[in-house]
């Protein structure tokens, strides 16, 4: 069996890396060659999107931006084997991904949306979430490979509906994020003590993952990335774009504040630094 | 030492029993004079404020809203003795808090305002998060009765900070809920398994206290109240009337939807039913 492998970055190369570990025999390519390069000898590095996936069974790719996918399966249809089963990783269009799988299936290919929630350290350590697009039996092809970079693994209905699921996950974020940084201003201005607000609130019902992970961050001002603005600006992008009709005020006040902060220089920063956003009375 | 207890509601009776359990001499008034009647023979229930505070080293208040403090208060400051600790437990405005610690200093009397997380399942297991402002050798003489009531009790600063404290912590909140209802919201738009869904949800980044408790009823559409709409409504009003020019578009967005809902009847609902306004395109 054979897997071709596109993107070999910072979530890409730990994610074949485990699949390399596992015994199975990867062929990467990135667009950055040096980057694919890197992971030989136990990968093979090659300079095309050709030579990567001729052969393969499986394509796997977790690239940049919805127009690096398009561009990445442009390439990836034209010279995949029949029967190859295609899965982009990348959090991207839920629309593009539905006219990918339709554009796959014509071509005798089978395709799956599974963009992935863990950031770096879930993809170092093999704990990520992956959340699945596409026809079932396909998926449970595929199934083996995943649990391999993943922890938990779910399965979320048709094509797009991995994507889908993915933009909702960072809708959730975005309203945590904007409660915790609008508790915390409050805070601040009236004078508290913010270490002590803090424990109040991860120690009851107000608590959450980012407010543990962030919230010391927001406070000491320790703008680190942990997940980048830019990146963040494309999911929330994205989920504006979908949403079409459907008033979703959190989520669009939140894309408007990270346009604003990525507009301003804070682009390669960590999502907590929306804290400026307010601090510096920005909207 | 005696305690005067004010309000014996769903969160003062137990709070009151687990003082009158511990040993301490309580007497209790309650607007309703029965619901104070019925914790006798342990407490002592009177029916005026006068009775119930004119001997008392401590006064515990935990009644309805900012006018019903006020009004006790204008009672109580009227017949404590001097040098009684006074400590008003009420989810209340912090303005308020700090005119009466003042009225409180030029009578002689002491005062700290010690709102509480936790609902009433914390009230009956003595599991609250209390925060506190005021004095902190005040704090120190009251928190040997507050630790019997609550787990979590934290010094918050001057006069007013544990309001304000109260205040952040259902800022906070205010984001989670709207977070995970659009999520919810476009994922069922969009077709997905919401059951799956909300174990993506919980499983990783996205997970709060809140879309562990709320989110299997936001789904099924179970509005019974955790915390009713109109007491969270009360609060969110509270931070919109302290945070003065502050923009938080999160808070005051959340204030607009439970208004429309507790105009529309949900004012006995859950916080939860916040899915109702999105669903019912309310805005």
């Amino acid at each position: 069996m054979k897997i071709a492998w596109i993107g070999t970055g910072v979530m890409g190369k730990p994610m074949a890396s485990h699949l390399s570990a596992a015994g199975y025999q990867i062929t990467a390519f990135n667009r950055t060659f040096e980057k694919a390069k890197a992971l030989e000898p136990h990968i093979k590095a090659v300079e095309t999107i050709k030579e990567c996936v001729k052969d393969a069974d499986f394509v796997f790719s977790i690239v940049g931006y919805p127009s690096d996918v398009e561009e990445t399966y442009k390439e990836v249809m034209k010279h995949a084997k029949k029967g190859a089963i295609l899965v982009d990783m990348t959090t991207s269009s839920p629309t593009l991904a539905i006219k990918l799988y339709e554009d796959a299936w014509k071509l005798g290919l089978r395709m799956l949306d599974a963009p992935v929630t863990g950031g770096d350290i879930g993809a170092i350590n093999a704990t990520l979430s992956i959340m699945v697009g596409g026809d079932k039996e396909v998926f449970e092809t595929v199934l083996p490979l995943l649990k391999v970079m993943g922890k938990t693994i779910t399965y979320m209905g048709k094509a797009g509906s991995g994507m889908h699921a993915k933009l909702a996950n960072q809708t959730v974020i975005a309203g945590n994020i904007i409660g915790i940084t609008e508790a915390l201003v409050y805070a601040k201005v009236k004078g508290l003590d913010l270490e002590a607000m803090l424990g109040v609130i991860t120690g009851g019902s107000a608590n959450s993952w980012q407010a543990q992970y962030n919230g010391a961050k927001m406070i000491n001002k320790d703008y680190t990335p942990g997940f980048f603005v830019k990146h963040y600006l494309k999911d929330l992008k994205l989920v504006i774009e979908e949403k079409k009709d459907l008033k979703l005020a959190g989520v669009e006040y939140a894309c408007k504040a990270y346009q604003i902060l990525s507009d301003h220089g804070f682009q390669e920063s960590g999502t907590q630094s929306i804290i400026e956003y307010y601090l510096r009375n920005m909207m």
